[in-house]
């Protein structure tokens, strides 16, 4: 199928505008205006086609194409529009904009399909300003509870139910039950990672998601004044926070090249210059695309700090998500699909979690990967050639047009 | 002299309530509403009893109990009222109160001196809201200047000039200049280390202050996706950072049982848990008695980031002020006068800056430390035995007779 590739790529110029970040990059937090912004800028294209948009009770959006055949349920394509704290202007927002194009292709040549087409927005994929990542397909899909998302608060104690209430999309867009099973599922997105430019390939085809545990760790130490306490006469939490450190950083070595180990945030109290410091917090995160290893790993964790930190360390999950791995007949239909376009698609393992793996349960699910360049993504520098966003697109748009009939 | 400690001892207790944070201890940062509210208590203290309060254009104060001898010099005590984020309720207060006590007491007993005597408070010693430490005494004492000053600004954008103007003080009280000379200065304060408690000593005789060299360092990588970059692909800015601090605390390991070293500070941008660090800043607080020690340390540090983390890390210095001996003469008298008090006064060198130390070239100064119970300081733990405060108290009322003729 022909697709529009300029309007796609100049639409991903718009929206990387919404919450453009002073230094490069985009912020656009989940539920704040820019986002809000962003969404309505989306809407209203879909709405001008005639696209009806939904919206469940934890604000995923999705805008539907209708088929042939009211009875048949949707073919799901989209991904999110939140971006993190100066993060790029591709990551989720191709997703979206490249289902768009593709149901905006199908109308210009006035094709019909048998199954409708929802484009989603999944809400809240970044996690940032409300913890978990994923929130919205995770409730959508059933493995978080909706009353408990909605209380869920930011920094600034503002809860999810009262920025969704702030966004007036609940009210505004006809209502969308969670949890809907559908016809097939195919999300775009681009890797965030060095593989697919490494080996030179234009195509990924996503077999699984790697499974994601998160920690944090709270070391307690105490209070002195710099000048006058002795070191070996003080309890410094952030001496103790780095042999902590040093130790899952050892386990994290002895773990293979396939598992991920990130502090991404470490918080240092009182935090003044010439005090000792009496409490530290940090953040690990874990991957890894086998459930097993992963798991050993997670208990190799809660070892060390059993046996070696117990007096001086606490420790609570962040996230538990285990591996998912995708429908088999989805991704020999995206490889099928790719050949025909003479693209040599290549079965890879997504080293970031998305959207799709917290719904693959609900119907045949997969993915389709463009490369990134450098692997950068989460950063201002993140950046994919234009015509190779074009060709993901035209990719998804034969995937979709073979799923929805 | 006879000193009325009970008096002394309820005033602290006063001051602890001005600023009291909530799990315990006082933050009453310089300059806050709940400063200039504990200055001006103390000052109507000053004021109910004839002393005069004087202000100079950095926001000192010097409550004024005149001598008879119209052109002699004044004696100086006192310390400070501003305190650490949830600190102690005697750290410099202690200092104050004490210097407050001994003039009132003179004046209970109609005791003319030659000499005025000054009771200082000055102005932010701890540097938390405005850096840097001893910024009062500093300016006072010529080593930072004055108009510099008033432009350092807090994490909120405000000026100490505005600072300044908002407490009103400029405003209502006689002016003082900066860098007058004095006859003799004595500061009184709690120990804030262990040195006296663990030698079973109830005054500590000070004989100079160690040098403080303070840096900050900031170390760049590059923002990564944490779940899809290989960690050999990575720039971690948090992984260089402890690798930095490893081998600055190797350095310091080497340095002898005298050399203080204290990361107090660490922040970790983005701060995403599932974000690879773009950058990690962190300060170094490095203290030594011997100025050719601390400044062979001081090379050490800047060696080792030019040698080795040269393309990573850039450091600045925050604080340098070299270790600063105190006057013999006034430091035989206070022993003198504890030998009265039948106490054994202990030589030692202070572990923490002090506003004496910036002000000692001005003429002859020393100080007097009391015991800190476990060696507690900048902490809500903080204490010391109102008998050994007392007993402080009077040891400096003695002294201050002796030099105010």
């Amino acid at each position: 199928m022909k697709i529009n590739g300029s309007r796609m790529l100049e639409r991903l110029d718009r929206l990387a505008q919404i919450g453009a970040a002073p230094a490069g990059g985009v912020t656009r937090l989940a539920l704040t205006d820019d986002d809000t912004k962003a969404r309505r800028l989306v809407i209203g294209w879909a709405q001008a086609r005639g696209f009806v948009p939904h919206v469940d009770p934890v604000g995923n959006v999705f805008l539907r194409r209708v088929g042939t055949d009211a009875n048949a349920p949707p073919v799901i394509t989209g991904s999110h529009l939140d971006t993190q704290i100066s993060g790029g202007n591709l990551d989720g927002i191709y997703g979206v904009l490249a289902g768009l194009e593709v149901v905006e292709s199908l109308e210009d040549s006035n094709q019909r399909t048998r199954h409708p087409i929802d484009v989603v927005i999944w809400n809240n994929e970044e996690g940032v300003r409300f913890a978990p990542v994923t929130m919205g397909s995770s409730v959508y899909g059933g493995t978080l509870d909706l009353q408990q998302v909605l209380e869920h608060r930011d920094a600034d104690g503002v809860s999810v139910r009262s920025a969704l209430h702030d966004s007036g999309l609940l009210e505004e867009l006809r209502p969308r039950r969670l949890g809907e099973r559908f016809h097939a599922s195919v999300e775009l997105h681009i890797e965030q990672g060095p593989v697919l430019e490494q080996a030179g390939r234009r195509i990924g085809v996503v077999t699984a998601v790697q499974g994601v545990r998160q920690f944090e760790f709270v070391v307690s130490g105490e209070a002195a004044h710099a000048g006058t306490t002795p070191r070996a006469m003080r309890r410094d939490a952030f001496v103790t926070a780095v042999q902590l450190y040093q130790r899952l950083a050892e386990m994290a070595d002895a773990g293979g090249p396939d598992l991920r180990f990130t502090v991404g945030r470490m918080q240092v109290y009182p935090g003044a210059p010439n005090t000792v410091p009496s409490r530290v917090s940090f953040t690990v995160d874990l991957r890894h695309p086998d459930a097993a290893e992963l798991a050993a790993r997670a208990a190799a964790i809660a070892s060390i700090v059993d046996q070696e930190f117990q007096k001086s360390c606490a420790v609570r999950a962040l996230i538990d998500s285990p591996p998912v791995t995708f429908d088999a007949k989805i991704v020999d239909l995206i490889h099928a699909q790719a050949r025909d376009l003479q693209l040599d698609g290549m079965p890879m393992v997504s080293g970031a979690t998305h959207d799709s793996a917290r719904i693959a349960h609900l119907g045949p699910t997969a993915m389709i990967f463009v490369p990134s360049r450098d692997g950068i993504s989460h950063n201002p520098r993140e950046w994919t050639a234009p015509d190779q966003l074009v060709t993901g697109c035209e990719l998804l748009g034969n995937t979709l047009e073979q799923l929805a009939g």
